[in-house]
């Protein structure tokens, strides 16, 4: 079973996905707000990549007496107009019960619309649920494709380490023996130089997974924004065992993927 | 001071290098070779990304009574026709001494070629003088650009480790007391995303380097071509002084950089 890593939305573009299980991380915040949500009750979450289309599709449910919830950022922001923007925290069970979001983000909401045109599976990760998406790509048996959405085209440490925690949960269950020799190549997983190197990210922060976003770029300035109640949450590994995956057929809206429970 | 990490040649032509300075990393084998070379007597190293234009510029040293040696491999294997491939254990002292070096190596002399034209300082680095390097980035005082060859355009694991071991040392020298307490913000060393993780590869393999070649791709291939008295060659930390720089108006043939000891 190969594991290989891509680091940025950009790169994605060259991956070959077809057939595989491709797992999605934007950790801070895209794809833990999508976990959250749907563990929180939410129908389905639709991802889009411009704003103006989110509203569209946003208006578009609301018509067809769907609730639905409206949300994006640009910069870690809210987006003016926007009802919500995209902190985990605002989707509480009350506001997003039963109800459809409409999701735009700067980072992933674009690797998540990439990933759902290329791969067979598509699943959606976070620190969150590391370990249920590892158990999920091993029952699915076929080769995994970690796609990272990084910041702004470059490499982020936090989307690296999401990968990694699956890496590490994935090595676990292939070789129960192995956190105490660990040779990547002895687990019966071939892992890509670069899932080797999210492995080794995942063994030096999974004892305080938080650190790593005051290491990170992307963390620093989210911190800086007042949003240490978001990091806290985001680092909360292996605390939920929703798996979302983009929903194949059930598209409401064409060109947008729907992301639901698995 | 900035430290931030290219993973790939490719991933350079989009560097900001002005008034910097670069370190070229392609462990496997040729940045390896060029310190070695070097470290044993050569006069410097001409690095040319073309194979027919390095037989040129060799043939154009022997023409002006400069004693040269010709060297250079693709996909791992000696160039037909070239007298020396690119392992570091050809070039001992009674070969290379006293003589010029022509190499062409399949992505470190392009990654080399790629920032000689973007940097105020280029060096050469190695997991052989990762330490002597770091000392030298430290000495300029400037921001430091880790440009990591890679492979065939992907990420390799041991151009990170290399680079992460110049990061390792560049803390150690900026902060002393800092392996006790691994915060890197606290260094007064600004790294980048990909900077922090390089660093987590150099202290998950600073007591076994030789093991992170058998989990790249690239060690594994170089390994099964019968090559592994190259990789513990390659493998050997910090035992060589040796800061290879690319000559600044010492060009002997225009358009290709020529590297002496510094």
């Amino acid at each position: 079973m190969r594991v290989t890593l891509y680091p940025t939305a950009e790169s994605l573009e060259q991956a070959f996905l077809a057939g595989g299980t491709a797992v999605v991380f934007d950790v801070l915040r895209a794809t833990s707000t999508i976990v959250t949500a749907l563990a929180h009750g939410c129908r389905g979450v639709v991802t889009v990549v411009d704003p103006a289309e989110a509203q569209e599709v946003a208006a578009r449910l609301a018509g067809g007496n769907i609730p639905v919830l409206l949300a994006g950022e640009r910069g870690g922001e809210k987006i003016p107009g926007f009802p919500h923007g995209n902190s985990p925290l605002e989707f509480r069970p009350e506001v997003v019960g039963g109800r459809m979001l409409v999701l735009t983000t700067s980072n992933g909401t674009r690797a998540l619309n990439l990933a759902a045109g290329r791969a067979g599976t598509v699943l959606v990760g976070s620190l969150l649920n590391a370990r249920a998406v590892a158990r999920e790509a091993c029952r699915l048996g076929r080769d995994v494709i970690l796609a990272c959405a990084g910041t702004q085209g470059e490499f982020s440490l936090e989307d690296a380490l999401g990968a990694g925690m699956v890496v590490l949960e994935m090595m676990k269950m292939a070789d129960p023996g192995w956190l105490y020799c660990p040779t990547p190549g002895a687990s019966g997983l071939d892992l890509s130089d670069f899932a080797v190197a999210a492995l080794h990210l995942a063994l030096a922060y999974k004892d305080n997974p938080r650190r790593a976003f005051d290491h990170s770029l992307h963390g620093r300035k989210l911190f800086s924004m007042g949003l240490a109640a978001d990091l806290d949450w985001c680092a909360s590994l292996n605390t939920c065992e929703v798996v979302p995956v983009v929903g194949e057929g059930k598209e409401i809206i064409p060109g947008c993927p729907v992301i639901v429970r698995s």
